[in-house]
């Protein structure tokens, strides 16, 4: 039983640092908060539980288990109801060597919570791969693991330079279909498609950025009936990829 | 200049209290937060500033404005980066005698931005009614009204009980099409609409009721290609209303 009660424990100190973007990426780890994280394939390195919570762990996991009291566990929660489960994982093996034929590239989303939903709707319809402009919110930041509800664990998302996105991707042969908001572009239902197809989006303000809307093969827009100013950009994901769906 | 700098002030004890829904319910009054809801067009029936922020305020509101200090400011904000502003508004005009022949019910949605987020999309594709049955989460709660991004006031929401919703939908002629999760359902894009839909979306965890289901006149799903779950709910909504889009 390994039971910690000291904020100065160095395996509790190592675990608050990875709610901190710069050691996750260090360590190559991350933390994942609930019990339905019990449900996905992928074992977790470590399962960190509330003292007093009973928690249903595996025979095989159990000695990986770790008990923290209830103010330190609270400190390491980002969760106020908390369930009283926080797992680390590694952090995905991801490549850019062999993407999919379609694609999902994310210009500087911001919203953690956006990115996760995102990441839930790609492997959803099918999709494999993303690659995000750096800029972007961080695919291990705990809302971002929280909103992607597991689909974390299916994909394969990497970052490239804003610069290097689009020569990476015409090397490649995609066609770049960029969604927009002006007026002069293609309805999301009409949008052509090729063998190979890498869908952009853009940030939650200003969209996606006017370089890679310039370099793309095509700009898609999601037109609006009636009196909204625009769509959340996950939604606007959700509809544009199923559209994919339907077509390819 | 109206400056308030103590927690006593009769009126500060009046906006606080207009964080909890009873006394939203009570006043007919509601908060929401941020410098976007200036460009919307309804009227404000106060304009709380913090203290020391400039936020460019038009000259016939500006006897509308009060002034927080900070400490006081922050304990009002839902927000941590808040810009400063706070607006008071009234409660939507609401009536379920005149709705519109495709409207949106939601049966026990929790969360309040995926209620925001389904309000966006419903005024987005030119619907202006959304029903909700008892028990769904508050349309006036501050994370609802920021994810609705201003759609607000553009619709007519009311709440049903659950045992009223059917036969109420029924009577009026409403084709009653709710989106489940069964693999003996129609796919979505293959649904049927009628000259008078109304389309279903449940909770989070638990999706629409058996009883609804059960009394309803078809049942969609959204196919999952890949090894996602499930969709978030207020996606779920951006794809099937788009499709209805398409098909009306």
């Amino acid at each position: 039983m390994n039971y910690i009660s000291s904020k100065e424990n160095s395996f509790y100190k190592f675990l608050k640092k990875l709610k901190q973007k710069k050691y996750r990426e260090k360590e190559g780890l991350f933390l994942a908060e609930g019990v339905k994280f019990l449900d996905f394939k992928r074992e977790p390195e470590y399962l960190i539980v509330e003292e007093g919570k009973e928690i249903n762990i595996s025979d095989n996991l159990i000695y990986k288990k770790y008990i923290l009291n209830k103010n330190l566990f609270k400190k390491l929660s980002s969760q106020e109801n908390s369930q009283g489960l926080i797992l680390v994982y590694k952090y995905n093996e991801s490549s850019l060597e062999k993407i999919g034929d379609n694609i999902v590239v994310l210009d500087k989303v911001q919203d953690p919570g956006n990115l996760g939903t995102i990441i839930r709707i790609t492997d959803a319809v099918g999709f494999k791969d993303i690659i995000l402009t750096k800029g972007s919110a961080d695919v291990y930041n705990e809302k971002t693991i929280r909103s992607s509800m597991g689909s974390i664990f299916n994909m394969n998302i990497n970052y490239l330079p804003e610069d290097e996105l689009m020569s990476f991707l015409k090397e490649r042969g995609y066609k770049t279909i960029v969604t927009a908001l002006e007026d002069d572009t293609v309805d999301y239902s009409e949008m052509g498609l090729s063998h190979k197809n890498a869908i952009i989006f853009g940030n939650e303000g200003n969209g996606v950025g006017t370089n890679i809307i310039q370099k793309s093969d095509e700009s898609i827009k999601i037109p609006i009936y009636g009196d909204a100013e625009s769509l959340n950009v996950a939604v606007a994901a959700g509809i544009v990829l199923y559209k994919i769906r339907e077509k390819i």
